[in-house]
């Protein structure tokens, strides 16, 4: 049952995954799995991309490791030499994926309209229900407990797994992957304020997702109120992210857990957002910028680079004193000025 | 199957919803749909909420406009004259909600017990499961998946999505919304200490939520315990939103996602909550308080008002050393007191 | 149906439960309930563990009162004397938990794979799966709509609730609670990025739950990337809490809502985290931290004691001056260094 390659074939399934890559050493040697340079063991291998772990090369007892060209005469053993050895790392770990593999079919207990097209090479769960004119498409998988609602279209070798909600009129790209319990195309938060009461204002729009994108659990994307919420391809989220009706997500874009997006929001390429970031809604930001943990967004951003704001852990003792001060910070600052006016100026 | 009204319609409907409208134009004109101003086209009614919009109203080519009185000159097709033009939409929206309407009655795959009382009319979907002597109401659905446990009251016309979960002795009223994959009566976090190790406390409350609720997706709403946790008539809530034992929320209170109300602390009525705002336990918080987005609550608020913390954001280089002399503050506050006692006095 | 016990049956059990409890007044008082000390009436049981409620005892009208020696003569009525009235408070209420207990077998729509092993006396609910060589243990239940994975074991007398999604090659102990809609053993967050585009890290890992582990609803626990995330044995997580992948949480480490930690970070015995704090990852925090609510810890911690982050709450319209002005520390820093300097030195 164990998965078993010899390095040459790894060496081959690297360069077709259009990484280029050099075997030094017996291609014979048969590799059973991945682990990191200091717990590989016999039949393992492993990988060095964070240059600081190179101490850790010479007692490593993996049988083999990718490594960069520059570190290549560090290791002494079976080597793969490449670019980026963390990518490659990443491409030969789908080889080594415990995750089952769903049979073909329709399972007697899914229930599924009959005027849904569900792809014969497709595998609906136990208990999945799908919706009058949904579509399955190839070799995707929706697991148990899945709902996909009417006329939902999720495209092929995409991977739902158990337990996600998927409302009615959202598209789903190839290739997808959604984790347990996550829920898309729910209403957005929408209301009108009439006199102290809250008017719902029904969501119209749906939920477009593109090729390639990762969802992680527990996670939601609203539908749009007028037109479409949408995440571009590439787009990969973490656990506990929100993302509220009609925000547009760009390509390659990545968020980390609890990350909240708010309405109307447009969010560039290749951006990331570390963990419990947030942002307002309605603003735009551009490509290239970088969130860090727990940043408030609360206006655009028009420049690519770090943004942040928050403050810093310390003990609680000294917290408390600081954090008194800094509901003092407007009064410090006048008082500054009035010291600064008595010795003649700032400088 | 597209849904189709005349303005005439629309106008009666929006006078017989208590909201004062006047038709000007064509009564006949067929609506198929809503849109903004900037993207409607034929046969779409849009609406002029914000006035910084209102430059949009000159090419806009929807088939009519929901508008003020004192903006009503501002548009020359077909309009729909209102004092609250976003309450307006909002009703408005509710005709054209693409949501599939649930069929009466219950699956032949979920599981009932013999000794819950479901009215008629309600839906009970695919696999989902009503625990004994739960009560569902009139024209109530139950969507795939969900699970209702035993003695658990719902009222009529609710709409309880896929995948939600429901425990027992949980009463909720008429007109809920509760999106896909929430909690509502699961147990609080209640544990109290014996030398290190923790004893569960087991949460003998329940749950009780007016009419009116909305709940988004993967929130929770956790049982008391001693006695209920209460959402009162009106409340509305987004994704994400942790409610906590014992917890009560005052009519028309509204929580953005990812908004978490500690346990036992009240809130009072038409109080709103921004994104990320967190909430410490045990205390009271009066009506009309508005938290901002991020902010932590860690005391009682007893005047109405716009309550904040956090920082603003900066260039994560410039944050670094500001948010460094945040934890010198309490230092450099002692040293502007030591600068104004040589220089005679902070005046 | 209802629950009802002596007070010397209580009084018997809190003995046999190892806290030492001496019964004062009429061991035949009939308890059928817990309440607190301000709404508890006849028949009830109360308890005094915050002195600040010790006003109450006076008037109260439970049945009988659980105290510490000290306050004994401060109530008149039946009294259960014990050194920590609150885990007694725990103790007992387990006796009137109202928690419908799911029957033994596997209910005829659900999916239990040939090769699982499920024990007789467990409970697997309707529409709930098991995977192939999954291990279910004795008197643990499964509740509806449930996805236990291949090759995961679950132990003795845990309790599963609706919705719950566990991956495959998941371990968790005996006595384990895990409310719904959950997550346990999705993938971790891990991506290479080559040029620009993200590669999948395949998670070859699995999730270690220990014993007596209690997880709340709409959390979730990530699958390692190479190696397992760790949960020990009594560790208590609340709702809306990611747990990611590689992590490993010490003994009886408490984490309250929408706590996150992220990746290979190791946190240590006895540490309690309030509600939103987050940490990064790839750091150590040593035994016995207290993490306030909304803190970011953002290295390692070495010492035990309380840590805190963030600033403190205040009327939005002085908090808007206060935080411009942290954008301005560094600056103002310098400038108070520059009067020093004017005046011959901070001192």
């Amino acid at each position: 049952m164990a998965r078993r390659f010899t390095l040459a074939e790894i060496e081959n399934f690297l360069n077709s995954a259009d990484l280029k890559t050099e075997l030094k050493g017996d291609g014979e040697c048969s590799i059973t799995g991945l682990q990191s340079l200091i717990d590989a063991g016999a039949g393992e291998l492993s990988f060095l991309s964070d240059k600081s772990f190179a101490k850790y090369l010479e007692d490593c007892r993996a049988s083999a490791v990718i490594l960069q060209p520059a570190m290549a005469d560090r290791f002494h053993g079976n080597k793969l030499i490449t670019a980026n050895p963390y990518a490659a790392y990443a491409r030969v770990s789908a080889l080594f994926d415990p995750l089952p593999k769903a049979a073909a079919g329709i399972h007697p207990s899914a229930v599924v309209a009959e005027t849904a097209e569900v792809d014969p090479s497709a595998s609906i769960g136990p208990a999945a229900v799908i919706g009058d004119q949904a579509v399955i498409g190839a070799s995707t998988s929706i697991a148990a407990g899945c709902f996909v609602g009417d006329r939902s279209v999720i495209g092929a070798n995409s991977n739902i797994a158990a337990n996600v909600s998927i409302y009615h009129d959202v598209v789903i790209g190839d290739r997808a992957t959604i984790h347990s319990n996550s829920v898309i195309g729910a209403d957005g938060f929408g209301f009108a304020n009439d006199q102290g009461r809250w008017i719902k204002i029904h969501q119209l729009g749906g939920v477009t997702i593109g090729d390639d994108v990762e969802i992680g659990a527990c996670s939601t994307v609203d539908r749009g109120a007028l037109g479409d919420t949408v995440l571009e391809n590439g787009v990969i989220i973490d656990n506990h992210v929100q993302i509220a009706h009609n925000v547009r997500v760009g390509e390659n874009t990545a968020m980390a857990a609890f990350v909240g997006i708010s309405g109307s929001t447009r969010i560039g390429k290749n951006c990331t957002f570390a963990g419990q970031a947030g942002v307002v809604g309605h603003i735009d930001i551009c490509d290239g910028v970088h969130i860090t943990g727990r940043t408030v967004v609360s206006k655009s951003i028009t420049e690519p680079g770090s943004y942040s704001s928050g403050t810093r852990i310390s003990k609680t003792s000294l917290w408390r004193k600081n954090a008194a001060r800094f509901n003092q910070l407007e009064e410090m600052a006048q008082r500054l000025k009035t010291l600064e006016k008595k010795l003649g100026g700032p400088k």
